[in-house]
């Protein structure tokens, strides 16, 4: 049976790779390669990279695919995700034929796999489609871990929960019942409709890399200061990802 | 100045430590070592297996303390774990105190440093008594992660959010506003309280270890079999620590 790994890579830092992720990496016979356009070459780079450091024990082959174009300004978010994961999951299906009976191929999942990523899913449709293969999933340093590392500070405070969500969501309104919210996949800066919040914010763009930016402090106080350092990053690099920790006093 | 790093070194498979933890580890003088009694003897066991087969640079020194005991029938719960905390930052504040200047100390953490866990609230506490340390923490795998990973389920829904709380929490009531909960902490399945709720369950004990339990299905139907399994590995271990995803449809 032919078997996928889906392996976590982490943040951005190679040395957030696990030994369990290394040792997956050297039981690989082809990487699948999904390219996201110039804008991402960095992340393309990192991972050759982590290849080049990792994968010393055996040749491998790598397959490269096309991500598709994903509509990112749809009002209907939901089913733009859908549309655009059907298409790549046809590019997936293609790389994934590539491999021979009884090979193993690897996707390798920037942060967490199991933390929004779509690799997982993919996988699930591809399986329901009648394609055949064994999953096997090797987790990772989330950029969630990563953010709150830099910072110094817990996720959650004493006994209490944390929600991690996206921004959009975050702009609609403060989720009810927490007072500490992870906001990941932000295009829209949400926290800045919360300055009205006595919350601390806790904000890290390109964490785990050279290129790394953190800003903490009374979200109030913050907030211009993070639009302006997020629009000069962006600007300058072409692109960015950033997450952030909001923590209201209960 | 001394140094104190907090590391992460995943929820109990040895291969979930990073190549960042591996270098860290590296750099140590003193690994601090807070024993809780013989039922957790096992986790001991794999603190030091975690040394012997990474620390391998250069001579280190351990320092045990006793961890206080901690009152976890009280319905007093923060106040509970705040005095517990203050005994347990007295006995740490000791060990830090046997770093010679400029020395560099350990704590080795369970899962991730920035979940659930009190190490950087004892720190924080210890730095606002006075003491003088600089802290560096090293993101790791948290159970939350690989409970997920060997269920090969993501956490979350597409867009949507997770919430991760405790047994406490779920049991007084489901969450707002999420149909994706993470549950820690739980000594008294509160998930049996939920079993009118058209949810999934993924259920995992001892996660990354060899006693590793994952029992996953619809939450009314496979409830039962989770508490037995549940009562029946604790009879025989002496202790648990187990984890869940509950799903519900949006």
């Amino acid at each position: 049976m032919r078997e996928i790994m889906v392996v976590g890579v982490g943040a951005g830092d190679p040395e957030h790779v696990t030994v369990q992720a290394v040792n997956a990496i050297n039981r690989v016979d082809v990487f699948f390669m999904l390219d996201k356009g110039e804008v991402k070459q960095e992340l393309i780079d990192l991972r050759h990279e982590i290849l080049t450091r990792y994968a010393t024990s055996r040749p491998y082959r790598v397959v490269r695919g096309q991500d598709p174009d994903r509509d990112r300004t749809s009002a209907a978010y939901a089913e733009a995700v859908d549309d655009w994961r059907r298409r790549r999951a046809d590019v997936c299906l293609r790389m994934i034929d590539s491999l021979g009976p009884d090979e193993t191929g690897a996707f390798l999942v920037w942060g967490d796999p199991v933390l929004y990523d779509s690799t997982l899913a993919i996988l699930d449709d591809l399986l329901a489609r009648g394609a055949e293969f064994d999953v096997q999933v090797i987790p990772g340093i989330s950029s969630v871990s990563t953010l709150a590392a830099r910072h110094r500070v817990p996720l959650n405070q004493v006994g209490r929960p944390v929600q991690i969500t996206t921004g959009r969501r975050l702009a609609a309104e403060w989720p009810a019942g927490v007072d500490d919210v992870v906001v990941m996949l932000d295009a829209q800066t949400a926290f800045t409709q919360h300055t009205d919040h006595e919350a601390d914010i806790y904000w890290g763009a390109y964490l785990g890399t050279p290129d790394e930016i953190l800003i903490a402090g009374p979200l109030a106080e913050v907030a211009d200061r993070i639009v302006a350092a997020r629009a000069e990053a962006r600007a300058r690099k072409g692109w960015i990802m950033d997450t952030y920790l909001l923590r209201r006093n209960p």
